[in-house]
């Protein structure tokens, strides 16, 4: 297929459409002054309702599954199809546009199609629980499309005490109904997503698209130093066993080797518990929570490595006691090489540079990942700031990532799929 | 007056005695469980009756002023008279050695001086507020002896609403009584008291009494660093306004530029605050309390300069925003040099050596020292551990605790004081 040329125009027209659509989601919630759209809740049934009737518009067939996605589908010659999704629940206190925007770039792309003749079908996914804001899990909705759902997480509860099985139910779904939502191996050719960056990488290097290499990997250590509690005036410094001069210089050195990776591996500290916590004692015990993430396996683990082992000395140095357990390990999720070729081919094609950046936040590729290859494209938001009611997008930047991801599906050859 | 040369065996009397006293008065609580006696409470009533009752044992004329401090008089010559004092009251969940030993100490020494002849007179002086524990204010018992009570300090109030006057009240006292508490300059001709070191010095240092040169002085620095919130895993390192990397940083750096002073100046962060405090979430606003103290003025000044500055700096280099302010300010109150060289003599005529330290927490001294010269002689206390159920001094420090300051009153000169 010939990839289209847009005019300016064009862009600025889709732009404006998707603004114009994300703000109307925005207006779906729970509260009146702020953006609370929870899994399976009726805010939930109206986002859907409104995605629905988008996509009908767009020249799509409806449906949904057990667990609530609406799949607006756009048939092709045979059985292969390319998924493209996002997700419609949001974290409380929102923006407007994580998830949101990338299924309504997924309407456009799709309508943009609608009279034209691909080699596979469409179909586009409004996953209803990516954040896992209700329940204690996340990715529930692509799980059950990659068929990897675990059933037993359907019995988890909410802060009310309602089951994912009790909701499900109230949502008018049946859970036995979930193994049908799983895609089959051979028909699924790829699922790409579009969303934002929430993070300021396009920002700082003036670029409104970015190509994504992969959902990086995850490493939670939780550090626990003991020392010693003592008058703050009467120990002197070198009879002290400080807990958090210890820490402290643990976070330095967490922040030094992951600055030395040039970009590699980040690591970082947002949350640490001092005890006994009183301005006059010399804390006793420290816990410090590294979160360290990369797009590489082999450079986490040797960033993990680095990180435990100089904890160590400064612990044995400062004579402190030291438990290090991992709490969290999430592998790295990289995307496909040729869905990211065609993606930096469509950006390139739109006059902008096809970055390439790893995502530090999860995704529902991460289950999608399970059922075929994946792949994302990124947009520049202001400050790099999500998962608060400032995010924004222009609507120039949201027009070039609509045709975008239309030149990556002009450009899409499932057959070449490593 | 010939000072005493004390046998073994009269220095084990006088330690056993101690602490079968020190036991007596642990047994004096609110709780069954542990050591809670607060200001002006039942168990305050009960514990000064008993400390009255061993007074008047040991020859003592007993008084009670009007904050409820009990006095046991020995009549000298003229109008001048040393006071011996410590405190009764306790924190909560207390040691049974923080106050009441000094207490027990003066009134051993006293018993010592009973059918003697001194130049001066005695006054030994059980305080009811030293900790603070029951109301917001601190030392109130001998800022009545010192002539510094405030009055507007009667309107405070405990946790129950219950203000001071009040209190005083209900304990049988009238609030129009405190100015008779104060002692004339020309009666008082200093304070000393003997209390457990509540530190590790005389510990490590292998010996059991040390000679106080100071109360040291405080300054609290409230320092804030403004950073910008993100996420953990978007955000790259060389891009990130890291409020906690920052506030590791001063820490360190007020740990080592403490330790540079080779013990003059102690820096302690005990409580640190961290906003939004989300272990996937870059710090965005970090506030530590850093806790100050040195026996010089100068020092002390000093370091709270180069502090400020190299945190300054930090800030700086980091783009955080910064605030900085000192909420508390305690100047040092210095121990005369003729109370510190008798109770050296005294140490030394012992066989122990005359360790001289500084007392990094805060004393009845500290508003004793506006009323005239003042002096405190350090016990050994295992572990340095003090504000615990742990507290703990053997019998033989107590014993030649004691001793010492018999030999302190037998090489006394009050006409001698600067």
């Amino acid at each position: 297929m010939t990839p289209t040329t847009f005019t300016q125009d064009q862009i600025a027209s889709l732009g404006a459409r998707a603004e114009t659509m994300v703000n109307s989601l925005g207006t779906v919630s729970a509260e009146p002054d702020r953006l609370v759209r929870l899994f399976l809740t009726p805010e939930h049934r109206r986002a859907a309702d409104r995605v629905a009737g988008w996509m009908r518009a767009a020249g799509l067939t409806v449906s949904e599954d057990a667990l609530g996605t609406v799949r607006g589908r756009l048939d092709g010659p045979g059985k292969k199809r390319l998924l493209i999704g996002s997700h419609i629940d949001t974290v409380i206190n929102a923006g407007m546009y994580d998830g949101p925007f990338g299924v309504i770039a997924g309407i456009l792309a799709a309508e943009h199609f609608h009279a034209k003749r691909l080699t596979f079908g469409i179909d586009v996914l409004a996953f209803g629980d990516e954040e896992g804001s209700r329940f204690p899990a996340t990715l529930s909705s692509s799980s059950a499309c990659a068929g990897i759902f675990r059933t037993e997480n359907l019995q988890l509860a909410d802060r009310n005490g309602v089951t994912l099985a009790d909701a499900l139910h109230a949502y008018g779904k049946s859970p036995d109904d979930i193994a049908a939502a799983a895609y089959a191996r051979d028909e699924a050719a790829a699922y790409v997503e579009v969303h934002i960056e929430q993070g300021p990488v396009l920002e700082a290097r003036k670029q409104p698209l970015g190509v994504v290499t992969a959902i990086i990997g995850q490493t939670y250590l939780n550090v626990e130093f003991l020392g010693e509690a003592g008058h703050a005036g009467t120990v002197p410094m070198l009879l002290r066993r400080d807990a958090l001069a210890g820490a402290a210089e643990a976070m330095l050195l967490g922040e030094t080797l992951a600055r030395e990776t040039k970009g590699e591996v980040v690591a970082t500290v947002g949350r640490i518990a001092v005890a006994p916590g009183a301005t006059n004692v010399i804390p006793a015990n420290v816990v410090a929570i590294f979160d360290i993430r990369s797009g590489s396996e082999s450079a986490r683990a040797k960033l993990v490595d680095t990180v435990k082992a100089g904890i160590r000395g400064i612990a044995d140095r400062r004579h402190l006691g030291l438990t290090i357990t991992s709490p969290r390990e999430v592998a790295t999720t990289p995307c496909d090489a040729q869905v990211q070729d065609r993606f930096a081919d469509a950006v390139l094609a739109l006059g902008a540079e096809p970055l390439r950046l790893g995502s530090g936040a999860g995704h529902d590729g991460q289950a999608m990942a399970k059922l075929c290859p994946i792949g994302m494209l990124f947009v520049r938001c202001r400050g790099g700031i999500s998962h608060n009611p400032m995010e924004y997008a222009n609507p120039q930047d949201l027009g070039l990532a609509v045709a975008a991801l239309i030149g990556f599906i002009e450009r899409f050859e499932p057959e070449k799929l490593g």
